[in-house]
């Protein structure tokens, strides 16, 4: 029995009986020759479920992210992400050492761009300036709050963009986290985008994975670039089989990480109402400030661990902490408690 | 002779008639085996100047630009950067395309950046995130604005730098207008630099080129990497002559410049004082805002040239103006007489 | 079951059942965090085997390969290459596109490169010339010909290497077929290799991965950079669990796929000498040489293909098979009688 | 008076008075914005000159060749290059630096590719192969030896280049030495070519410069990429005043720099046979080889030195002489009677 509680991302989910027991199963081929049927069979699932043309199954979200920016600019394009993006802050420098293309921040409020911002951000080119090549959404938004934006945002945006010959790409790692907080089909949520990839080992807990999706095209040289880097694999069957079953089977659940998400926040608005932001918390992050609690946020992730509680230090005084396949509704009553406990109310 | 009168740059500037005749009569040598004596006279003059080990001169401002941050960072690095500095807007994606860096953009308050948002801003790498190994100055900052940094916030600034191991750099193409503003030797405004460079053909009025300082080892490995893009010129004395005479004759009277925009400024407060702000005007840029004058800048640009006097237009409510050699008083004169006429005041 | 006899490359072999029931219960955790004791595990084994500092587990050898050079060069470097070297041909321009570098492809004499070859191109910089960092060895060499280099030229050429201040890297994807054909250890072959990588999923069968093995600082480094590409993935203990078994269970046997290979070649042999050469058949690659049989290798191919077997045409006159722990000794028998029938022997 | 003979590089050459005159009295604009006559008339007239449609001035022939590669490539591409092309050899490893693509050299015999050889180097892509997009030839060829590559030869592998949809690029550095020795108007000897460069400061002797040749459109993105790198110039009237002199007067006279080489090797091997090939001496170099001479090649250049006779060491059986517009007869005669003495005969 894990006796750990771990909060600190929901990459950390262990995967299923099932999926461990596909990936044992799996029936593989090589996919350099495009032969490996369970490869196949989940990225035309994935495409399907995103109304896209094709997809690609990479190793991880980072990858299809850098993939997607390598596939869609030259070196000097630029391309606009949100300040607090993971494309951005979580990549080791990717996009300008792998792409060689510089990314523009922009301010966000409440997880969006306001269109004018972005308006004015567009370079055209000329001699002495870089074009705006890609737009990159996120969404959810920001690992440390879980933002999701609204169809009509992603849609408005998407169209701006479009207007400037600006292709659209979703960071979609979270996007079902997303797509269920805002009751709509990931399809329907995704229309306006031209590229995106989600996540399969976060709150879908696959061992391993993400898609890219995007025209046939696209994708066709979005492969090659995989292969460059060193991110294709003759039978990543047996990485996809997992996929397939977390497709399948745990899209459904991620409410639940959302009702825990949600439990949390008001036991600790309970405990100290400025501790959380309860309306705020509207997928699986929940995000504490310290800030009027008189506690370190390293003290206290500190003390949380000694009782086998790991959470996420943001900063001095905040703390992130995820919800996730393997966080029960105990754990969150746990959880709580402790944190009561920790700030002596 | 020149009818027109141009302020789109003071990198428009001709040559004197003492900087044609040096590059005609100029002694030169092959630079590669470090033979020029035209070339090593003006390196030396310039590291002297600054107080620098070495310099390498370059045929622009944005070679030395590029060529300091490619010998200083690997790909995958983070460089600090101002919001409105040139190197991030207007070298057409260089530090991404060609160091593969990422460019961080701070923002700032009457060109300085705020000492806690560089703390913050500075990464020392872990598995994710970018390491900060470069933070980028430019005096005088903003080219539409032109404004002179102290020395103090210079010297405060690089100490904070220098406390995590980050390299200061700074875009000097116009330090001698700095300095000049200031009052202050460049030596001691920028003895706390690492790696600079100053512009010789813009307030300086030469031909072409820059001066790249830094330490013997620096300069030695940028060397290469100015041959690697095509920037080495076996007979660069030619045009390193016309530098050497830009310093010896040309420093002292870039006050003339500035006396000449505070003049225009003064002239167009007295026009519409909402036009300029003249206690900000306090290097060779002079800006207008036509806010509150009931014209489009782009209207404005048009109609000044009609009367031959090119203004470059920033935005739709936004010109600017940069005095050099090539303006004299009357030129500043008749300007402002010309704005008053076409504002109908 | 399978009644395919697939010969295209040894990685397609499918996974043994324990490596499948590995996978399926492996003991997880978060490998950002270097909590995931399955990888540690792998990765410590690995580099002991080989008596290297540190190790880290890469989705494949293709990644291992290209991480290793990021980690060791800066942009415009030259590294030296192999010809017929898989990190120069099938990488799909990784080396310059990711690294910067230069390959400088070297020509060799039964898979070595001559000394003074070697001497002759290490370039020590100076201002045009490019600095020569590394040198890359692969061991199996050629991807057709699977050609073991011997101990002693590896370590006489490490030396040489070394004494010019440059890197040695080996590409030993297949060094478990070198180290069983030359039936020495795999510490003692690669004594003098600074950085190397192996494969699990060739020989050893595994579904996926390669291990990079260093020192602890180049491991560190390499860890970011595998990051950076999306290569690093939190709970890769899943495929390193597979990995582990590989290691455990798979080496011995790889002497098996060469007398296999060996006999497939003393069979083809008998069918027409000119078809293969037998003495060098030292690993697990048979290459098959169609010029004095009157058959394209094209239609040789596809001939066979329709009768189940699958084999790779290298160019117009040549074929190569690849031997591993899918072939069966029934399997070589039928595949000989299979190709005297086509040729109409 | 220049007492020195430097027969190190044509790239020493002085500048002639006309060119310097031309220089101090040039008429100037700004050339970012497309305004500086001299600049125009100089990329007009080059243009003209070769049958292209656009031109543009850069600062040396290796920034020409770098701009060229990163304007028609995307990094991970290959370009197929010659063994001892410049491009490969002395541009600091630029090409996989600057544009991310691998150079793939091919052998040559008297300066030629073998078309064979060409055909088979040529790759289209497929998943991990990089695809060739740029055939990259130098006329004349090998900096150590000058060969003039024939116009036949030219137009024959560009079709076949074509065939393959790759783009033909001409480091022409030294075209009007080929164009002279060849006896055909350049125009007529780049007819094939897609893309090609010029040095305008070697045979021609201006201080500084090359010229980019090629469709409008792509000069028009070889603008910008300039510019990225820092070659875009303000004022560069100036060093192309220098250019336009040396297009109309120099052009002419190179035949002489090929008799004074003609005549040296002559005087050469009526020393010693062995010293110098008189048939392949085509061009403005001489090659002397020491093998038979009983000499180190280091050696003959110390000694020559000494009596104010620079030359280049090239290996140590091996000397490069270059002729240009600042050796005379009497220099040739006297640089004869050096070497006769120095080597006893």
């Amino acid at each position: 029995m894990r006796s750990i509680i771990d909060y600190r991302s929901d990459a950390v989910t262990l995967a299923t009986f099932e999926m461990r027991q596909a990936m044992a199963n799996a029936e593989v081929g090589d996919d350099f020759a495009g032969e490996d049927p369970t490869v196949k069979q989940l990225e035309a699932m994935s495409a399907q479920m995103f109304g896209k043309e094709a997809g690609l199954f990479v190793i991880s979200a980072t990858m299809a992210n850098q993939i997607a920016i390598m596939t869609s600019t030259q070196p000097g394009d630029e391309v606009l992400v949100g300040e607090e993006s993971h494309i951005f802050n979580m990549e080791t420098g990717g996009l300008a050492a792998l792409s060689g293309v510089q990314a523009r921040p922009l301010r966000s409020s409440n997880g969006e761009f306001s269109l004018s911002d972005v308006q004015r951000a567009v370079r055209k080119g000329g001699l002495q300036s870089p074009i705006t090549r890609v737009l990159c959404l996120e969404n959810t938004y920001d690992l440390n709050l879980g933002l999701p934006l609204s169809q009509e945002y992603m849609s408005e945006i998407s169209m701006l963009a479009h207007d400037h010959d600006v292709l659209v790409y979703l960071d979609g790692a979270r996007i079902f986290n997303a797509a269920t907080a805002l009751k709509i089909e990931p399809e329907f949520l995704c229309r306006g985008i031209d590229v995106l990839q989600f996540s399969l080992c976060k709150g879908l807990s696959a061992p391993v994975g993400a898609i890219l999706l995007g025209t046939k095209d696209f994708i066709a040289q979005a492969r090659r670039v995989r292969q460059r880097i060193g991110g294709g694999v003759t039978k990543a069957g047996y990485m996809a089989a997992a996929g397939v079953v977390a497709l399948q089977t745990m899209i459904d659940r991620i409410e639940e990480d959302h009702i825990h998400a949600k439990r949390l926040a008001f036991k600790l608005a309970e405990v100290d109402e400025s501790l959380v932001n309860v309306e705020k918390t509207l997928t699986n992050i929940v995000q504490i400030s310290l800030k009027n609690a008189g506690k370190d946020a390293v003290l206290l992730t500190a003390e949380l661990e000694k009782q086998g509680i790991k959470i996420k230090t943001v900063d001095q005084t905040t703390c992130r902490l995820v919800t996730h396949w393997g966080i029960t509704v105990s754990d969150v009553d746990k959880t709580s408690e402790a944190i009561k406990r920790i700030l002596g109310r």
